[in-house]
């Protein structure tokens, strides 16, 4: 970390700042110019408050040389990681089709449509049992009940699941869930973060609608410094001032990610936008932007138009996207 | 909750959407002109999910004539609300003055500054125990030990304290806390919001940083629901693009939710300007736009320039910050 | 466009609304349910100020059932525009590689480029001779001089030329440009719009960068208002809070305009991201996308590190770039 | 303004670079530690391309030690600038209370509502001639007519008027009015700018909806630096996500434009908001904030409730609203 003094700071200053830092730790390397005094800090500088830094009258500026993130930085970790899912790798050339319902409505549902998406070429199936709604008064999901049905999925198809937990108090039910899926809600629940980091569960963390991609990896060092190395990041959309879809999906997040992080980021188009009409063109364009997953929500109603979900695809409309999402990934190669 | 139907929709399609929805309890009323064909729901429509309506290929609009949220709702309860936090009302007039350190740091610290900020006009005492931070390696509060002192400080002053809360398993530590705080990360954890809702202790309920103000009414309305109706809400900025300020403070949310609800509005200036020279200003603007409260940093080294928050004000300029916002609140009487 | 009266509005209220808008040259159809009263307003709702509507104390909601755009709308015109940029196609199937440098520097430069990127399958010439900069003490381009090179360039090479107006007074000087762009600050300059609508040249129309979808094909009406129907449309970036790139590239938008208008659609992944390692993975996102074309900029100073731009990709990189965007395109037919 | 270089970089690249910044009259200072080399950069800085040096493979990081902007830097002109508009001089403690109509559309009107805001303490005349309009299809404004009428209104009331410019060829017909207004989308028509620049009228320059404080400022300086220094800078209201309001009202604003500029700085909480029931709040907040002038939409037709603009005010609102800001202006001194 680097601090530069503002011209005209008093020797008496510069000490008491340089006392200060090394109470902290830090070596001090004291730079003075004609115009500029430059402090390096060398050491364990993330525990050093930026902004706290940066407020000092004396200070000019403050630049951290080093990424506030260890475990998730590619500097110390040049080589993709690769994530088991259950008996599936993503990241580092491997790449997951995620797909399956919104929420787990029924044994049959669940079962119909993992079938449907296996066939197709998904390798991993999804689907809610506990489910954020914002209006409290909304279906919160079939809960316990929703995961067990997503298990005898699981069996039916020997593809691993992923599912979504909102409270550390539910882990146990997670036990034969092969990946524990983290809501854009609580991205920055620490709490649950720290606890997730205790398991050796895949963890499919999801940026916020408000997040920057420094804070999701940061949020990713949570659960990696508790010791869980297994995380996966997924880009779903920001919230911008376009109300044409509902989110703004931030592609360039993909790239951004790989080239700070080694680990796997996967895209979920459906949420980002909001559309089914939109979900294909996304989907193409996450794996041109060399996205190591995609998650897709299909639903198997065919025949009740109004029960579907407005971003929903169906089976057929999921195995063309599929065939072109491949399509689209050795053209990129 | 009224929906338009698009132009050509067919009797066929219009009867299987009028029994869907009278599947959900709804009485549907029908009123079909040349143009448009309406469809007027009655009922519990706070259940219906407006954007699965939407989306269907024969709505054109769907609009709902009551907000989502009933409890939070000045329709149905015109009155201000009053919440005691202790001995302290909040709302309906009573405006409440919280002030204190940002972490709570020793015994020293926490109860030299409470002596201040309540000499100088503050009624209730802040101080973070558990503190929310980006990175997993920062100091993150005292947590027991920190409500420890408070409860020290709160005796030493007979002020009410708020401290936030970022576990549902550590609520036994805040049996003598007079207001919990739910943090701006934490608005939409669901859980921990209805676990708050079972029990009766004011909640101060911070915005999110990507949050509409009818979300924060929603999150508002999952404590409320639960049996809990002593809920203040707390505008602390939003994130927007503009990096001179760490978030922008949104003021037009006082009036907005005073419009929308009769719950309390308490403006936090310090979090959201994240500069000391802003927050005097900015508790001024809040005041003028008729907030029911106002929370600010204070801390008590003016000894030690390099140890201070980069938004804590000294307590000789919160003493004139109260001085003036007082003054401001008589100027729109 | 649709009004929703609210419940209890008196018959006197209804018959001075339905008064007024008779004024304003509407038919208005009045449909009275028993919980709600709406008009159907046919006629030229264009010139309705719909939140002028909306603000009324008696209207619940105003609905659009046609959009405010005529000219733009794909409704009115089902099959892709294709616009003639010289000899070169844009949109309904046509693909423009646009590449360049940032500025014209000088005729060996702009030259220089031209040849290199036309034998890499670019189709279109791209080169700033006025620049719009932010300070006034940045370099502003070489104006009316650097149109002359680029008509040089144009000349060696028989590729057609895109470059920026910033000022109506300036449109003699474009008189042998092929498409005119307007850039994303003046995406609302309507006075400059109108008289490029009075024009028959293509206008490249750059989204605003807090400018949603819709204004952007509001303005798009402008141009087409006026007679010129050649309006090309381009993403490339907007202001969000995430400062990891210098805009957020929107790639939804291209499906969102696909669907609303039958103008072509490019994207400028350069500018939207603003670094050169960003460039090509976005430019293969568009591609997967469906976009009409794409604008890349290429410098020619291998020599100079120092000079190249933030975002310029060396004639090599564009190369490559170029022959993946063709694969990505086949890969999603 | 300072670089960092990266630690590794080579004696012959730290010459490169040092030979290319001398190239363009900067001298260059070099400091060189055992963790990193610092430039500082002495001269004239402001044409240095931030992003360009940002950009090179072998900077770390750069910092401006001095702001881009000068003539309109508070640093250069410690006391705050007084602009006189006619007779009424702004800043410096001068408060403008400006108010008017959002159009003029007759004669009658126009003078009503100048009389009407006159003697409820107005200072200055608003009232818009030439509209800046999302589509090219509403009405927008009455132009040339238009101002003739705001000249009969200055001679019926003696107060000086303020309105919008849109190009830059209608200049002429603003010789006798007092301050031209450049609207939020014109904010960086930069040629615009320049001519105004070349004026002597005071300016009043809208915040746009994009655009951070500094991109302001430095709109503000293409004005001032072509030698008219008469400038004005107007909050109001950034986009951001929230749809509760038509724009987020950044109230923050006034104090860092204070704190970086000597030019004064108005509020419009009437387009901020566009609703009539957050003019009031957000004018008292934005004299609180210590504004140096608030800008109120004020209609006259107190019996056509259905022609009033959704955020227009009636004379007696406007009344009480004006006795309240001068009572707000004084709880803050």
């Amino acid at each position: 970390m680097i601090a530069v003094l503002k011209h005209g700071t008093t020797p008496q200053q510069v000490n008491h700042l340089v006392n200060w830092l090394k109470q902290m730790n830090l070596d001090v390397h004291l730079s003075e110019g004609t115009q500029v005094t430059v402090l390096g800090l060398i050491g364990d500088t993330s525990r050093v408050d930026m902004d706290l830094l940066k407020s000092l009258e004396i200070v000019e500026t403050v630049k951290r040389v080093s990424e506030p993130f260890k475990q998730a930085n590619r500097k110390f970790h040049p080589l993709d990681s690769v994530i088991a899912c259950g008996d599936v790798p993503i990241g580092g050339g491997h790449f997951a089709m995620i797909a399956g319902p919104c929420s787990v409505e029924s044994e049959e549902q669940i079962i119909e449509v993992a079938q449907a998406v296996k066939a197709s070429g998904a390798n991993i199936l999804r689907g809610g049992a506990f489910k954020p709604r914002t209006s409290p008064y909304a279906f919160q999901g079939m809960k316990g009940e929703g995961i067990r049905l997503l298990l005898k999925a699981k069996e039916a198809t020997k593809m691993p699941i992923v599912t979504e937990i909102m409270n550390i108090s539910t882990l146990d039910l997670f036990a034969d869930v092969d990946v524990i899926q983290v809501g854009a809600r609580n991205m920055q629940n620490f709490d649950l973060l720290k606890e997730l980091g205790k398991t050796n569960k895949p963890i499919l963390l999801k940026r916020g609608l408000a997040n920057t991609l420094q804070e999701l990896l940061m949020s990713a060092e949570y659960i990696m410094s508790e010791g869980n190395e297994n995380v996966i990041l997924c880009e779903r959309g920001i919230r911008t001032f376009e109300t044409a879809t509902r989110n703004t999906l931030d592609l360039s997040a993909v790239s951004v990610l790989h080239n700070l992080s080694h680990l796997p980021v996967v895209v979920d188009p459906s949420h980002a936008t909001g559309k089914a009409s939109l979900v294909a063109p996304m989907a193409y364009a996450a794996a041109a932007a060399n996205a190591d997953g995609i998650m897709i929500e299909v639903h198997n109603n065919p025949s009740c138009a109004l029960c579907d979900g407005p971003q929903s695809l169906t089976p057929a409309q999921f195995d063309d996207l599929n065939r072109r999402v491949r399509k689209v990934r050795e053209a990129i190669l």
